[in-house]
């Protein structure tokens, strides 16, 4: 298959024919185009555009591309379809996406969409799952799932799946219960082609079987699966009733969610945003962080204030010059530690104790602090700076970069312990505590030793 | 399921049976736990106690074992076991793992792992395998799937999987090929179950069939099955002939794998690092990014006396103490103008040209900028600073704002534009550049207005 490439060409084509109402050519030229690409096509037309297209393909394709859309695009359309075309778009769709739909929707709109569907399977399946928060497991599953007793045979098991099968896009494993619906093990649909089809189910089932709790959060779960590398898993409730399942794609594009705003956030970005979201929203996003650097610069202020006495010796105020210097190689040293800190923590790789972590940074920001101490002293006798100012300046350098490696690996594995997200201790966080503390340490050692 | 805990206890437990060489009661004590959670301990235990530890098992549970250990301490462990140890391992595993383990091996034993496998079939798929990049779809791959002729009959099919199926851990689809073995479709287990019997399988598959070249780079295919939500996808040579399959579970890892590398590069880490790793690693990962931060620091002292001559007045030598201040401010400002880009060019999510991207980002910058330089200028008056200086310092950092946004925005989309990943034009780089350009801005400014 040829990957699909978005065109400005394409793009035009789609505009002008929409512009000339010319249905059947437009038909013809998107109805072979995936939905997740044409969600694609959607997010680049114009509100109108978007839902004259969307309109023109059947309820299942419609409902596929919704799922697909960005967000803020995706309720945009969502406005202008009516009650009935969102109900019949739903009702195509597996119940996790729908729940996912609905759960956008005004609470006006979501319960007439919800009487509007007249399955009441589907409409309790579809209540049950609004019910639970986004990230948690019961928020992420899916109602559908093919489950056998552990009475039957094999072969009403494969005739059972049969049926079954029809409403589930993939089957992964067959979940085995008991009489009383509770999850005791799993079956592949492998291990089911193989049998002999006389067996029973509780000869062949494997009793071992992974599941998540409905509440755990997904972090958890995406955790759980990655580790074991599981492609499905069985949800249960406190009674281990099996509930729902949670299929790796939707793990997939929770784990890539999560990544993206921790990337962010070590940027001094929070929050569920992107590139293209309205300028109120980025703002909301970005300007606490900006504060946060506001207030501690303010403080650095006072802080230099305090050594204005270097100024008045003229030999002494070069150390002025110094002050972007030492506070960038505090902050980039701190936001290393503590970043490479909050990455292991995530993945469960720092091991040790504090300390032990401790006189490993020491170790490591000597180490980098010595050479790049030695480059600035050799900086100072290439500029002709008097000897003993340059190394003393080198010796603070060196004494800020060992101090901010501790900060930084500390603050994230304090955070942890208290149980606080340590990710939030990078980035801003770090470069600002760094640069006041940094450029207290820096002064402070100069005065020592010149003064 | 009770999700696993490693414990000291636990851990204490197995290296005192190990002392002791109690093997019975150490292996019941080990037997139930899955080897994602034996990999663990054996990260956790000297390299001696993991040797004894993994011996005491069958060849498959220890290839299942050393898929999942660091890989330091994997490499160690491969060391003291012995070339038919590691064959039969091998052997046990998916082709996708055997190849990883065996390109850890020096050449010389990975010869003799591979002339020690007495299947030719397996031996001759590793040696492909080998041939890739890691990180291409070659490199991901595994040659283990279920494949069949568009001729077949369904029962004929349904045998066939059986005999193939007993090598693939996971079916996902059954991969339809003609007569010269080019991939023509695809077939779900379900479908298969399904279809009445006698059919052939030219009357019931699917011809649409998503697949990768060998050659694709792993970002690609990643996105690829996760934008079209797929479990698998078989892998074609040019000439379109099945040669093998991805899963979504090497996926998962790869996009793991991918992020928390963004995530270390953007705090100015290179590489393939995490905490645990030696000090050295860990130096020559951070070392060049920290010594970037050098120069440019050095680069800011040149600059910063330039302006010597504020320092003469009384009044206006308060423009040094708002150094870090400026740096912060540009550093920061940068770092969130670059993020956000880097994240949605790796999204495809940049949509429109440059110049909509900066008008967009003046008017985001102008808010944010507005807002910290009012507070700003209200500090000056708190603290009964000259109103004519807070006036030049408020002015001056809203440009300096204005003018890091608008770089932060530009350099990322401009690399991606001439091919260089976007991703290293954040954190320390952009923070570096916009410190030199921010404070020599801001002293520019302030020399119009105040000299």
């Amino acid at each position: 298959m040829e990957s699909f490439q978005l065109s400005e060409l394409l793009l035009k084509k789609i505009a002008d024919l929409i512009l000339a109402k010319k249905n059947v050519t437009l038909i013809k030229l998107v109805q072979d185009i995936h939905f997740a690409d044409l969600a694609e096509i959607i997010n680049e037309l114009s509100k109108e555009q978007g839902v004259y297209l969307i309109k023109l393909f059947d309820s299942e394709k419609t409902s596929e591309i919704l799922t697909e859309l960005d967000e803020d695009i995706r309720e945009k359309i969502l406005e202008s379809l009516s009650i009935k075309e969102i109900a019949d778009g739903i009702k195509e769709l597996d119940s996790d996406d729908a729940a996912d739909i609905l759960a956008e929707l005004s609470d006006e709109r979501k319960e007439k969409v919800i009487s509007e569907i007249s399955d009441g399977n589907l409409a309790d399946d579809l209540i049950e799952l609004l019910s639970y928060e986004e990230d948690c497991a019961g928020g992420l599953m899916a109602k559908e799932l093919v489950k056998a007793n552990e009475n039957w045979t094999v072969l009403r098991c494969l005739s059972e799946i049969k049926k079954q099968g029809e409403n589930v896009t993939r089957v992964h494993s067959i979940y085995v219960v008991d009489n009383k619906e509770k999850l005791i093990g799993r079956l592949s649909l492998k291990d089911l082609i193989i049998a002999p089809s006389k067996n029973k189910i509780k000869d062949i089932y494997i009793s071992n079987v992974d599941s998540v709790n409905v509440l755990e959060k997904g972090e958890d779960v995406a955790k759980i699966m990655s580790k074991y590398d599981l492609e499905a898993i069985p949800v249960i409730d406190d009674k281990k009733h099996l509930v729902g399942r949670i299929t790796i794609d939707d793990i997939v594009d929770f784990i890539k969610d999560e990544a993206e705003e921790d990337y962010l956030l070590a940027a001094g970005i929070q929050g569920d945003v992107e590139a293209d979201d309205s300028i109120f929203e980025l703002t909301k996003a970005r300007l606490p962080w900006l504060f946060l650097g506001l207030v501690g610069g303010l403080g650095s202020v006072f802080i230099l204030e305090g050594f204005e006495e270097f100024m008045t010796n003229p030999n002494y105020k070069t150390l002025f010059f110094f002050t972007p210097l030492i506070a960038a190689m505090a902050g980039n040293v701190g936001v290393q530690s503590s970043a490479i800190i909050v990455q292991g923590l995530a993945n469960d790789i720092v091991r040790g104790s504090l300390l032990q972590r401790l006189i490993k940074e020491l170790g490591l920001s000597l180490i980098n602090g010595i050479i790049l101490s030695l480059f600035t002293m050799l900086f100072g006798i290439a500029i002709n700076q008097p000897i003993e100012l340059s190394f003393v300046i080198s010796i603070s350098m060196l004494c800020v970069i060992v101090v901010a490696a501790l900060i930084g690996t500390s603050i994230p594995i304090i955070l942890n312990k208290r149980g606080i997200d340590p990710a939030i201790a990078t980035g801003p966080f770090i470069t600002t505590s760094n640069d006041i503390f940094g450029i207290f340490l820096f002064f402070y050692i100069a005065k020592i030793f010149l003064l």
